[in-house]
């Protein structure tokens, strides 16, 4: 018996329509579906697909452990995320192993922040991949807010929030287009890094990019700090256009 | 009569199974599909997309001006684009308030380096137009790659390798992740900045990423200086990973 093939599917932004052809081709065919969801939560990767997957599917969901009294600094919570995903890795690898396709969800582009990633490097030298690119949830929010990002020479920089002020606001000195990643509780840090640096004025606030209850605001307009974890910010280029 | 409405339609890297499902019910229903194109070349969005076109649409080709014998740096380069623009943005504009929509074919992302931008910006204020989203050529690439790009609070920054090398080197030297576009004649350059600013080694050489012929090297063991203007280098990042 040969043993499955693993497939890393992109769900892109949010949009079921967003979607690839072969993302479809791949959900609708594949005898196991895989995603990962907060413990007692439907899961964002799963509500994006659901339309696609077939009844006959063997749905197998990944439950992240709850983690949300242990700081992210305290090896704690690295050490449960370990767990975490070699307990995943190994429930992958039964499905594999019996023959069975697998396809993992993967919001946005499957290695591009994923999750998906995380079992992906566990697993590759074990059984086939094949990796399904998404549309990243950036492009989603450009594309929501109608911001033509980079021209020309444009430098684009793509910065998670998590990271020190003082990083932010170097590095987005010197970028011409900027992207700024898992916004929630780093929204008034990104906010004065934008001051710093020269971009405030141009800097765009998209939540919920092509889902239901988009948001899109310059964010020099938003009154309050607070956000959504996958909120973005978005700093267009102003590069050579003819 | 009510105007049509213009929509910037990404087709993803190449494979023609990386359109989106909301990409293909836009070409496979909209009156007037439109696409750029060298003189005399079918042009690559037409052949991405050719698949999902139906006979009945109208085809309407934006063929570039032949403009090799001029430098970019010449002001009557950047002269001859600007009057392309404005002819081509007439063309559509003619269709749009006619009342007939049109599809503007665009590879990878309409808003990410792209053709289109430059008829968006013309025509935004005078017809309704909806983007797109695809996936990006550089997504295309480093999924047939496999490389895992971005982690936990990497910083990836995309750079066309039309810059001066000197640019090249310092911005890399400030990445954890990086991609560089337009490599083309930049290849000596752009290897040289890879050197100098110690991301040599993990570097991946990539061309027609998703497409047949598509190759996938170390560009430490890529023998000669000699790709495509749309081949594409990556670095991955190396960060956090549980």
């Amino acid at each position: 018996m040969s043993a499955g093939r693993l497939y890393g599917v992109g769900l892109g932004p949010g949009d079921p329509e967003l979607l690839t052809v072969k993302a479809v081709r791949v959900i609708e065919t594949a005898p196991v579906i895989a995603f990962f969801a907060k413990s007692g939560r439907p899961g964002n990767a799963r509500t994006i697909a659901d339309r696609w997957i077939p009844a006959s599917a063997h749905q197998l969901l990944l439950a992240y452990p709850v983690t949300t009294e242990i700081p992210v600094s305290d090896p704690a919570y690295n050490e449960a995320l370990r767990a975490f995903y070699a307990e995943a890795t190994e429930r992958l690898a039964d499905e594999l192993a019996a023959g069975r396709d697998v396809a993992l969800l993967s919001e946005g582009d499957p290695l591009f922040y994923g999750s998906f990633m995380h079992l992906y490097i566990r697993l590759k030298e074990r059984f086939p991949v094949t990796i399904i690119p998404g549309v990243t949830g950036m492009a989603g929010c450009w594309s929501a807010a109608g911001e033509a990002m980079t021209w020309g020479d444009d430098i684009m920089t793509v910065l998670p929030g998590t990271l020190p002020q003082q990083t932010l606001t170097e590095r987005l000195r010197g970028a011409d287009a900027a992207v700024i990643m898992k916004v929630g509780k780093n929204f008034a840090k990104i906010r004065q890094a934008l001051r710093d640096s020269g971009h405030y004025e141009r800097a765009i606030y998209v939540e919920r990019g092509t889902m239901a209850g988009e948001k899109v605001m310059k964010l020099a307009d938003k009154a309050d700090d607070s956000a959504p974890y996958f909120a973005i910010v978005l700093v267009s280029g102003q590069g050579r256009r003819p």
